[in-house]
């Protein structure tokens, strides 16, 4: 999918909303076990069934699928089949924060792009250039590379001033990443617990998609991301995982994770309004 | 398997040799595919009974397997179950460069320390302590981290130096994630192809393992790695991939591999005699 048709799904469906596929074996509906053979499967199915014209992007996060071995894998691989066939429109991110040498990271794109058709990896920048540019090789596909991150963590590294350009580690990380791809083939993670840095980001990165997580369960504001992240084109994608696929954990789950989706798109119209007239 | 147990290892085996299995199915010999229904597994069994003897670790790297999906993922349960069963004195090594938000990270953590029984994963700086910390919730398990890296991009941002301290990222990387952990718990990468800077390195962590990467096919050399790395305790997994596996492509590539790892293995008997006489 390219940037065009990105922004022409969000002003459709008045939605930059991302819904993330974080899907805990130990937190869907109980019954889901009873009733089916199939439950990660099917509770994912149930999910994007409900909220599919809500949002324009799912992400699945790689580490909850990993953590069931064989049959996790197997859930992902449908999962995304099932996405691709029934609802073309949307996404589809692999949550990955994939990056290793160039042969490696080559081998990883092969997986995310060539095997599996997602839209886009998440990658983390530590190991540099050639950790990431075996990614920017696919046609049509996207790398989303770490900038500013939601957790606690962030604190410890991202932030440090260069003694060289005075530029704080996130923004040496978008400068000197920005040129190794464009806007049409990477976007950046920068979390919402920090929407205030988003100007600042703007700052570097003007044109660039960014991918938001934080909104929700981590703790961060849409209208603030709104306000300080939000480009010609959106330029943004809001992600929200836990408070929307486990908002009831009874029969109902999909219809209350549909509710939540709706408060947040609603929200977006508002927002997008704005942007639009 | 605890640090006093892998130092014993080493001085009984004669070697720090990490045997990487980068197993790629576009490398292995073609006779493999004739002759076998498994020829990834049998493969990576063939490369281990040729090595076991001469090596004190294995590296399975995930992209390798992940790219071949479900029969992948399957091949690299079996394949750590065959070495945990045949040569419980092997330490095993996830190397999947992973690291995420802490829910994540705890995911992450029980698929190759709970699922699979790794002894240690591979993980990414970049996201601070909250993405390291629940790998070391695992009592006889270890993290490592990613320090100073072999390739090229390495040189994008590992180098640069804080305004506040002086340091280069991948020294404030040392300094601040060893007060997370212990040196028995955590290791660090630090890439041959720099081993001019073991000597810097081991100012900061004098007493943890290093697993270095990068001798051979990515250039580094073994006396340097020693001369600079080599602590008390040894302090070194010097790891080969490509050199070793891919040494021939014909019947006799275990051989041909065993052969290889002989070479290593002598010349690291030559390097462990100075440290313990």
């Amino acid at each position: 999918m390219d940037k065009q048709q990105l922004f022409e799904n969000i002003q459709r469906k008045k939605s930059f909303l991302c819904v993330g596929l974080d899907t805990d074996v130990n937190k869907i509906p109980e019954h889901l076990f009873d009733e089916s053979e199939d439950p990660i499967f099917e509770f994912n199915k149930a999910i994007i069934d409900a909220t599919a014209d809500l949002c324009v992007a799912y992400k699945p996060n790689l580490a909850f699928y990993e953590s069931l071995g064989l049959e996790g894998w197997d859930v992902l691989e449908r999962t995304v089949d099932y996405i691709r066939t029934n609802y073309p429109d949307q996404f589809i991110i692999a949550d990955a924060k994939r990056g290793d040498i160039g042969n490696t990271s080559a081998m990883y794109a092969r997986t995310f792009f060539g095997n599996m058709n997602f839209d886009a990896v998440t990658v983390a920048p530590y190991m540099g250039e050639d950790s990431v540019s075996p990614f920017l090789t696919y046609e049509g596909k996207w790398v989303i590379v770490l900038a500013l991150t939601s957790n606690k963590g962030a604190f410890d590294f991202q932030f440090i001033p260069s003694a060289e350009t005075g530029e704080r580690l996130f923004e040496t990380v978008l400068k000197t990443s920005s040129k190794w791809g464009n806007n049409e083939n990477m976007m950046y993670v920068v979390g919402a617990t920090k929407a205030e840095m988003l100007g600042d980001i703007r700052k570097i990165v003007p044109d660039h998609f960014l991918l938001v997580p934080g909104i929700g369960a981590q703790g961060g504001s849409l209208q603030e991301v709104a306000k300080h992240g939000m480009n010609a084109q959106c330029g943004l994608l809001v992600n929200s995982s836990r408070q929307i696929i486990y908002a009831s954990s009874e029969h109902d789950f999909a219809q209350k994770a549909r509710a939540e989706a709706q408060k947040v798109q609603q929200e977006m119209a508002g927002l997008l309004d704005e942007l639009l007239k």
